[in-house]
């Protein structure tokens, strides 16, 4: 769970990111050049990233804590798992 | 430069992923478990690495290929630059 | 710490790759197309990666499980911030 | 194909890249700590990332320019495949 200050953060980079893709799409309408247009999905992706690493901080400091502290090696295998799952999902560690 | 349908089909997209990016916020609003949410962005960067895919294509089959063939040296070198200059900077070949 | 068996299967599979780099560096010798070396360099990137999950999956079922259980937030904090200062400084998450 | 100076350049890389998992391969057998067996394997990745931006350099400066310089559509319609599948296949753009 995101305490309401990172929920915050997370929803503001949020919005900032939708109001980057829609630039990009005004980019492609204006007939931008290629590379430029790359350059700024590359952007977007560096900026999904923080949100990720922020995600990723905060559930290793709740869920995974929690999980962990139960004692409850059920729990424990299903969060180690499911972490790896994600990355193993998209082969990006 | 894009032609018209490849401009419309990465608008498209663009929307699209603009939409799934607002779909994440309503997730982080209505505290969905942070797996989740990690996932959704994952889904966000695959979409968008879809979206570079199309526009570097297209960059290739354009403006590479005009570059290239103007038989200018000074041109393909730039173009050359600049592709490896993308690859570069996010570290991602 | 890894056990025995973690232990192996990870050597095995870095001795692995560690001829299939010495085969690259037979095919750059024997001028190989660019593209297949590239492929084969790719595979390479694609076996290391599942040595870092391997890698990563014993750290938090061991040395991250022990830090969290003992119920000391620094030592918390200090496995927490080392994984993701891992994926951090790699951009790749 | 690549000249002289970039084969050599590209094997004292990979021979390095050799070595270096050879070393990741003793830190394993001597108990390192998982995180400093994974910052190894990151720093075997960005390497190999080096020698990846070299042949796709050369490749672009060579192959790609005398297909797309040969006038002949079907060959242009190869290399720019070529290009995209690589990436396409990895999912890293």
């Amino acid at each position: 769970m995101l305490d309401s200050d990172k929920k915050q953060t997370l929803i503001n980079r949020l919005k900032s990111i939708e109001g980057h893709v829609r630039g990009i799409e005004r980019m492609v309408e204006e007939d931008a050049y290629c590379m430029d247009i790359l350059k700024q999905v590359k952007a977007v992706q560096q900026a999904l990233e923080r949100v990720s690493a922020l995600t990723l901080e905060n559930h290793l400091n709740t869920c995974v804590t929690t999980a962990i502290r139960s004692e409850d090696d059920v729990e424990k295998t299903r969060v180690v798992t499911e972490i790896m799952d994600v990355f193993k999902a998209t082969g990006k560690l």
